[in-house]
């Protein structure tokens, strides 16, 4: 009989898998933890404190010069429980830019797609297909897939940044392309309002008609102020009466999530108040950009304060508790969750 | 020979058309004008010159009660061409509604969608399912379908404004419903900003999460004020360095027409400059908010001022001419148009 | 007090309306009937029966050219609470059409939709820009928006179906275009499929890859065989166990109605058995194909029989009860009041 | 200056490099092959033979318990350029499953999504959410995302098929949930359709109204026939008049692909034709259902019989040359790259 052929020592069975091996075959009974109960989450909770990424930041802007491989001077949070894969999630890269004064990163382009979020500084300004685009504190700048990009600093001082992109997605898909871009003379005389803004930034539900085409696939406004974004939670938090806002950046000419890769959204949360603990599929990169407090990512606790990064892995149940007001700017690949229906959420105590 | 038969004097014809009329049927070949090679369009180009609607309206305020039917006082605008019809063009309906300082328009709701614009004045709020509303010059309120409203005026001063319905389209698919609505006692301390505009106006592509539900249909954001249009274009006119700035207003959140059967847009024409003549299937009432000039319609040319409106009928050539830089808010059922693969345009030297 | 003033014989009021005539403008409070509580439905219910039809239509065969003006020997049903309008409801057309041996009607196109549902016979096949489909019992044909189209009889016997239109919906959009067709020496040796067929038609869910551009807005399958509709109303009755099936046609590459102004839709009502009661906003025609029994309609009784055409108009109480199976073929314009937000639906006892 | 103390031994930058790794960080410019031109496919062309695929299979059939891990006699095809995962490209698993006469595979469901495709036999039925399926040759048949399904082989005869699952995608996105099935007692009088079929398989464009809710993210199909497939085959040859057709798997009430990971795919090349090269973003797994010739992938050239499953991993030039006329059935991974924005195609000689 099958099952005690099986049990026992069996020749028969020794061939068989040796002839499967040189078939270039696997037998699923003998494979483990393919198909999980839950998710069997690489990347674990993680939090990169922000005083350390902008002092090895400067540290990175003394000794290394900007045109090293990349043309970014760029320092990769590597999550410890991805094996030492440059991720911060397992579907996630994020990473701290340093720029100093007078320098230029080079224009490029890949099918990544990136996104820069500004904890504090300005000066910079990063070229999107042409259109400049100055950085501020609290604005998120987008750089879409396959848009060339660069970044001039024609300050004095230097600046430093969050980056993050959806790297390891496009890897896993074999779906990277890489371009460099053409030289251009950078204009040191930027306008406050990129082009992209003058189109499509001017107020909600303010379309042109007759523009330029719109882009597939993403949004056409490239920088999202600090101003407006404040003025959101502000409002949202009259509207409500409670103690936490939460806004998520938009196409504002056909709604939907900025790219189609990666999720941005900030949320307020007040003084003295906690948030419901929540847990989705998908990987999380949170960053805070003003206040204190705690955040809870599965079994860690992490006392938070501006700059920080933290990874939230996929279906780990998290929190915001607030000492002093906080704003937490957070992206996430949940876009593409939501289109191959894979997302889920829990939302509360069985979270 | 059938067609000798039916040239001549037939009496069998006569039997047969006899038979027909009592079977509650018409010949095809009798019928006349069904199919044209261009749109018979019913309607003509004409203007209400502003300074009339407002004396006429104030005159009415000075005689009619606004409780009289209809719970509103309203002056419609009656094309020429439709034969009597209250209609402005054959599918929209435009009047300006005045309200007496101290007067209250009580609650009611229809299935025809209505928008109000104001051309000059303020004082008077809205109440669109309970969220209050203030109305200001150069605001876009929307009132859509089937949503419970009430117009309210706590000042001293009248107000009047313009009113666009879509109800000759809801007339003529046979779904005009009507209910009046709750008696509220009126909150005269009206907040500077809706509930809607809380949660939606903020600014461009900043869209809540944990919202209300969306309403189906038709955007979330009832308020689109002018000093968000204003900066919309201007930013447009500074981005193109042309004399044309054109903005359609639309939903923040989703993207597509603030209502599923009027399109509103607003254009600037800088002093001295002309647009291009355009044609369109479709009806379209036109305000001037700001500016002087001309508007050409079909054959005719209207010297144009603040408060006029004007009829541009479906497929009639129309453009813009400002002495003095215009500002040009107009409907037109262009959503209606495209959803059923009937919208055309010719922009240009032939249209 | 202006309610005294208003109630009472009032000169200056008499001036007033004087002056609004003048100014082309109608007083709301004057207007009855714009804002009713449901629907003041157009349109009556009706029934055109059947046997007339094909006697009438057979005798305009007779008598008439096909020649004659329109190029379509076409008797239009006309509903009595339409005011001598050619509508069968107030928003779609429906008629006989009547082709001799060896007729042609030729070629041309308009923006009001078509189609055509066979009641018996077969033998005619009609060219839907150049795409020549055959038409045979129980087949449900289309002829969309600006094709051109024309009617060639190659066989000895006359034939006649039933033609629906949007004609109303277009008329009342000011956006009928017509134009007369391109000669085509017409090819009787037509194959059993048309090549619309061939790429669209052969089974549920396999779309062709690298096929011609498909057309916006409608389906681009253009011929809906019996063989396979009754096919699928027989499989539905086996997957439901109950006595009532119902099939929508629809686009098979993107879904959705077969074409955006007109829903067709097909049900099969078994033997003693009655549908519940159902009304909806929006006209529908509709005609029997097999079986016999009873047709409701509002405070209407119609015992029907093949080929009787019944007109039911909006927010219209409706049911079917079968004597002997029935096969009703219906057309609504369900997909504008959808696309406009103005489609409702009330469903058994209280409808 | 940085660049020389850079390129010079530099102890600082040995403190620096030390502090990034205790930080958890890494410099980008020390990272290679993040960002290349082209996509640094992970997997190669590779070709697992059926006759071996066949042989193995029904020698695991006679050597180990269905019930052994994982409760499926499945052998997985491992592509021999992904360092032993158990993948046929990096994103789409392919393997033959095997199940002697009388065995039941139990029911259980996960997030990864399958799809059978059955190379020759017939027998075993599959419940999908409780809907038997009878599985024959040339069938296409759907096992969803999170539906419970369960193999049943009532009859004396074994059967073997091929079984194509998202599993590597949904791996990489952390989203593997996994769940085991409730016991059924397995009914083997299995009906010849399933309901699904019956209530969306009797035709093209003919939907059911009042059906169950359609799922979300997939087509409520869960059987597409080989009578089917081979008839549209067949009328797209006669509509094109060439030699190669190809038909996509759909949804056929909403359209689009089959479920949001995989795009199946059948083409047919006549005997002695030859497809173009073409290379696409993605991979994709193709096995032979009928006919003999070459399937050239990359610098690879294959001559194929039934049952060969091939190989075709991302940006890879392929194309098909048929001795005796080939069906194709495929699966790529196109529907995530579309939804991301990643998919690039290029066709013909460039390719």
């Amino acid at each position: 009989m099958a099952t005690t052929r099986f049990e026992a020592k069996d020749p028969e069975l020794d061939v068989l898998y040796q002839q499967l091996s040189e078939g270039g075959l696997q037998p699923l009974w003998e494979l483990k933890g393919l198909l999980t109960p839950e998710p069997a989450v690489r990347g674990v909770p993680h939090r990169w404190p922000g005083k350390e990424l902008r002092e090895l930041g400067a540290r990175a802007g003394d000794l290394v010069p900007v045109d090293r491989g990349g043309d970014r001077r760029v320092l990769a949070c590597c999550n410890p429980g991805l094996g030492g894969a440059p991720y911060a999630v397992s579907t996630l890269w994020a990473a701290v830019q340093f720029l100093n004064g007078h320098e230029v990163a080079p224009a490029h382009r890949h099918t990544p797609a990136a996104l820069r979020f500004i904890i504090e500084g300005s000066g910079v300004f990063t070229l999107v297909d042409g259109d400049p685009l100055h950085m501020g504190t609290g604005d998120l700048i987008l750089t879409p897939s396959w848009t060339f990009h660069e970044h001039h600093n024609p300050t004095d001082q230097p600046m430093i940044w969050m980056d993050v992109l959806d790297l390891p997605v496009v890897a896993a898909l074999d779906a990277v392309f890489f371009e460099e871009g053409p030289s251009e003379a950078a204009d040191t005389s930027v306008a406050d309002r990129s082009a992209s803004e003058r189109w499509y930034g001017a107020g909600p539900g303010l379309a042109p008609v007759g523009g330029p085409p719109l882009p597939p696939h993403r949004s056409p406004l490239l920088a999202y102020r600090w101003a407006d974004t404040d003025r959101a939670l502000t409002a949202q938090l009259q509207a409500t009466g409670t103690a936490h806002a939460r806004i998520r950046y938009t196409d504002p000419v056909r709604g939907g999530d900025v790219m189609p890769t990666m999720r941005c959204e900030i949320e307020r949360v007040r003084t003295g108040a906690r948030t419901g603990t929540a847990r989705q599929t998908g990987g999380r990169v949170a960053t805070v950009l003003h206040g204190n407090g705690r955040l809870r990512v599965g079994d860690q606790t992490y006392d938070v304060e501006p700059g920080d990064i933290v990874a939230i892995p996929s279906w780990t149940p998290w929190s915001i508790e607030a000492d002093r007001e906080i704003d937490l700017f957070s992206t996430s690949d949940a876009p593409v969750l939501e289109a191959l229906g894979l997302y889920r959420e829990l939302l509360g105590a069985d979270a």
